[in-house]
């Protein structure tokens, strides 16, 4: 199968490209690196250090044998992403190109502009550019849990529910309101496939998945393999920030209550749920949605894990529960549904329990280089405050 | 009261503008000419001649002593935005400088994406400069009927609905589901409204209106005030292209089956609901929707009220049901709430009925310039054609 990666040198697009070309896949990869220059914005850096794109290519090749295409491009220029796409005709365009911080988009009107526009016309463009060179290709886009928010109901993977709204039935897209700029964008884009769907039945994999963490894959036995691990409040997942929390010496930061709870994944299940959905496309014409989590945690039981796996480190660390930034509850219903995936024989192999004492180990070694960005690590960015809002 | 108009060089913008400095408001235009540029874009324009904005403002003030600030500007640039608000610091903002036109925005990827960034990055840049310079300026959005679709309840006008999901309750946002790029722009738009209004208590008035028709408003005493009458396939909504049909002789052109139903209002009428609603602010930090039409009418209605004022104006026309380029059902139940307009006061003095004749006899003169343009009347864009898609 020939695979285009859109956000290849990303956290999950690089793992992603090695997993796909160990499966014999023929992967193209397209990146602007847009997170590497917005990660440095915000004065902060992959804990884990990463090769140039150029020298990861070259890495794959002499570590695995294998052949990775790679363009530079910005796919938000339409013409930029036609011409890719004229040139390779993939089967499939795995679309990962998105600003991908929910933080980096409550900064101010500019990053929030800029994340409403890159995301959303980046969608739009790719929609076009395969229904102009073949709408067969099918499309397998990174959307979020986030985009549902935390719902009184069961989350179900249909794109639409039935209700009924005063004493009328009607079938209607499956509710959501999400938390942040950024998720909000993730909710417009599969709007705007939904729609593309009806009109001109493009084959579309919308993937809400939950915050993914972890170093590995099988894939990365080296060093020059690594991907991207971020940390600060701006750019780290919650695992990651804690992680390196606890190697630093710094108390974790749970925001609020502590009882929000996600469904997470290991980058290692991430990337077999996301071989799986590309090497079992939906039907011609369709579009699927998947929920792709492995276990549902919240913030409290993560705080839990990290001590635990600190502690056989020899770390001793507290938690701090600070005024919550973010705007979400603390304490909520949340049941989503996954059957998709395991449908297609998704058998996730670790839970963050199994994985955190690694995870520990695993950024040990970069601890003078985190201490450098440690001032980055608290939340800077109140989404409720005002004054923020310039 | 002094009132901001973003886009106050539009169909509604400039008599908007006339009716409230009639009110005794002060009233500050802002406008990039854009409706001006992509009419004349796809070969056409308005029917009946405009003035340019500052002749317009000059004849205001000859005619009628108004004195109306005006600005030429581009929202989608916050700095430009903010720069105008903050000198003016108005105590509300009426937002219509979207592009508004569904067949634009569906023309190809260029269009579209344009639409999506234009449409949404003026409404986040608007949030942003109100909630930095003043969170108590009210703002009045002009979103459209267009957004709910045409679902199978009862349109409410509350922006959240009770409903049961799979046996549990929850209160969800009001279900969309639109037919355009434009219409989803809206959609997108209604949603990072009401994300802004959760978690800034922002003050808004979310307007869902059904077409505009017309050319006339109690202020529009002279030529010289005139406000634009687009009927090409492109900019003219229904109404306005049935009219200038009949004048030209052409079959009057319903797309599909003609049972499309939708909440029509005339510009008077329209004028009259937005001062309402201008002058009625909700209550402070509060989202406030309302449907704003006056009849619910089928294209088949629309088709024969209109051949029926050109029969009293010696014309006889048919009615010809073309492949409806649109997609959308041309059969389905509609029933949209309306409450909060006549709570306020809102008592329609006019049917399309009463209306059409003049509506004929307005555009009479212009019968030379209309056929100029006269191959932009049949339908270009079908939204449906995988060919368009480029």
């Amino acid at each position: 199968m020939k695979v285009m990666i859109l956000g290849a040198d990303g956290y999950l697009g690089w793992p992603l490209s090695l997993r796909l070309m160990a499966r014999g896949h023929e992967v193209i990869g397209v990146d602007n690196f847009a997170t590497r220059k917005s990660v440095k914005e915000v004065g902060s850096d992959s804990a884990i250090p990463i090769l140039s794109m150029e020298n990861r290519v070259k890495a794959a090749k002499d570590i695995h044998g294998y052949n990775m295409k790679f363009y530079r491009g910005d796919i938000t220029k339409y013409g930029v992403l036609h011409k890719i796409i004229k040139e390779e005709k993939p089967d499939t365009v795995v679309h990962f190109a998105e600003q991908r911080s929910a933080p980096y988009s409550m900064i101010n009107a500019k990053h929030a502009a800029y994340t409403m526009s890159n995301n959303i016309i980046g969608t739009i463009n790719l929609i076009y550019a395969i229904m102009d060179i073949d709408p067969k290709i099918h499309i397998v886009k990174m959307g979020t849990m986030g985009e549902f928010g935390t719902p009184n109901f069961d989350i179900p993977e249909s794109p639409f529910v039935d209700v009924e709204i005063n004493g009328r039935k009607d079938r209607i897209t499956t509710p959501k309101f999400a938390g942040s700029w950024y998720h909000w964008t993730k909710v417009h884009d599969t709007n705007n496939i939904l729609f593309a769907n009806k009109a001109w039945k493009i084959t579309t994999t919308d993937i809400m998945q939950g915050p993914v963490y972890g170093t590995r894959t099988k894939e990365i036995t080296d060093k020059k393999l690594h991907s991207r691990f971020d940390f600060d409040e701006v750019w780290g997942t919650v695992v990651n920030r804690f992680t390196v929390e606890s190697v630093l010496g710094i108390p974790l930061t749970a925001y609020g209550a502590g009882g929000q709870i996600r469904g997470y994944l290991s980058l290692e299940d991430s990337m077999e749920a996301l071989r799986l959905l590309v090497e079992n496309p939906p039907e011609s014409g369709s579009y699927r949605s998947a929920n792709q989590f492995v276990e549902l945690l919240s913030i409290n039981e993560i705080a839990d894990i990290i001590q635990k796996a600190a502690k056989k480190h020899g770390i001793d660390i507290g938690v701090e529960h600070m005024e919550n930034p973010r705007i979400e509850a603390d304490r909520h219903y949340y049941n989503p549904e996954i059957k998709v995936l395991p449908a297609l024989g998704f058998h996730p192999k670790l839970k963050m329990a199994d994985l955190s004492e690694q995870l520990v180990k695993d950024v040990m070694p970069y601890k003078a280089r985190m201490n450098k960005f440690r001032e980055r690590i608290l939340p800077h960015t109140n989404w409720r405050r005002v004054e923020n809002a310039r």
